[in-house]
């Protein structure tokens, strides 16, 4: 009767998100629970011990199903160390390659990651995203054909070339942690927490996506001299840093030397849903189209095509 | 007997450095001691007991001293706010507008700090820096003479144009506190407080000084991806992070539309002597000659200016 559950375990450096899953004949997902726990880096227990506090009712009804586990737990910081496959891949291969144990006498398995090579010798990696650019390409045959660029914006930004179904290559940025770091750390931002503030966080992607040289370095400190000046409210310094720092990843992204921007009918987002808008409308200032996607969707979608 | 003697404190985000100095009859200074303790941020009392804490026995020996605050300790985080002077301005003019008041009896003045507007509409500010630049000017009379580029690192990075004597404008970069952040609570380092490696430094700084777009956003991930592929040891990590963001603050310095960096003889570096040779090195890479320094000395002369 469960035959078509698994569970499905989206781990990641700060979250943990695991789904009860039905994958129904037709080849559609249906989500049947879902529980949430601490990222990789901020665990106080071990990490056999977090997961099955997530999962164990589950397994208690549902007997022995499929565990698939994806993102930073199967990283040098994670829990079993998985490999990285190397571009170029067709994304459908991960499942080729699991590294799987036995935990608690249930079969777990961890997604490889994928890597690649730029320049000869610079070499990216990414951990999770795989698993969502596999939901990607199941959510639209067209998606097997063609050019497209993929941006996955979250803790790290991950900006993927996509040609005729196989990752050719990718460049990551530490948007998010970045963010997160200076909002709560830094001299930058005295309170944290404020609501969004659209007309900040314009002003601060506009400072970097102009930007000519790359305004990182010489205009990050124009967060707080703004605030000291009265040109920003300390309500607002949160947004003005985010508008900031999403305008420096999308700038080195059109300046890329791996693609040209402006070549794609549309930039395919797939992050939480805040975020995701937040990179759409700074690239909407530089007149480029994007795509919005259901990023639970897209992770369903994923982990079905595990099977 | 004591009526040359004064206390200078320099009191930062990070570090406060309190210092007792004979001013002699020939203008020399002369250290008689040093008390350290903690920067503004890092305060656990009030910032009363942590002044007297450092000083009461000078005071107790030599009664009633002149004493001199710069730095954070003026800032709206600091103990009490000290306004900012416009630029343009000569530092010696520091002196007619101290914050006094009187704590345990005793007359203290805080240094005021200084502002400059760059594009008609932003403000940068400095605090503590305007002190160690009247040192400067004090430490050689031809220095009021001319256009020279000042060099401060730190916590955060001042970039100084003066012209005959006058602060004319400077910079901000955040490259110490991006440093200690990413160093301590990122993905990017494992194990912080290895030993300098000078050619991992050096492979950092040729990441970003030679950017020809600014590499910032797309290129700090290199720091984890060289480690997972064995091209930066665990150990020479926080070197390359070390060389990685000096050249991103050089490089834009070098683009700067404020000044042109070649136009000057040499940069005049002053910081502490590690990192003024980090700066040092990276200038040399693009044959910018720099001269490093004695920021203690530095220090102490801008002191002996505010009487």
């Amino acid at each position: 009767m469960f035959k078509n559950y698994i569970i499905g375990v989206d781990w990641g450096t700060t979250h943990l998100r695991a789904y009860l899953c039905e994958i129904a004949t037709s080849g559609d997902i249906n989500l049947i629970a879902v529980e949430k726990g601490l990222g990789v880096s901020k665990q106080t227990s071990s990490f056999e011990s977090s997961l099955f506090d997530c999962i164990d009712p589950w397994l208690k009804l549902y007997g022995k199903l499929p565990i698939y586990l994806c993102g930073q737990i199967g990283s040098s910081i994670g829990w079993h160390e998985a490999s990285y496959l190397p571009c170029p891949i067709n994304p459908y291969k991960i499942k080729n390659d699991f590294l799987s144990f036995t935990a608690r006498g249930f079969k777990v398995s961890i997604v490889p990651g994928i890597s690649c090579c730029l320049n000869n010798d610079e070499f990216d990696v990414m951990r999770g995203e795989e698993l969502q650019i596999l939901g990607w390409l199941k959510l639209n045959p067209n998606h097997l054909k063609g050019r497209y660029l993929l941006c996955l914006p979250g803790t790290h930004t991950k900006w993927v070339l996509l040609i005729d179904g196989e990752i050719q290559l990718f460049k990551t940025a530490m948007t998010g942690e970045l963010f997160d770091l200076l909002t709560t750390q830094s001299i930058l931002i005295q309170k944290n927490g404020s609501n969004f503030n659209q007309e900040a966080f314009l002003s601060g992607a506009n400072k970097t996506i102009n930007s000519e040289q790359g305004a990182f370095s010489h205009s990050l400190f124009s967060v707080r001299s703004k605030q000291l000046f009265s040109q920003l409210s300390e309500h607002a310094a949160c947004s003005y840093l985010s508008g900031f720092l999403i305008g420096c990843d999308i700038r080195a992204a059109m300046n890329a030397s791996q693609w040209n921007m402006e070549s794609f009918e549309s930039i395919e987002i797939i992050g939480a849903p805040h975020l995701s808008d937040c990179f759409s409308e700074v690239l909407s200032i530089k007149n480029i189209k994007s795509t919005v996607h259901n990023v639970e969707k897209i992770t369903l979608l994923g982990f079905s095509g595990l099977r």
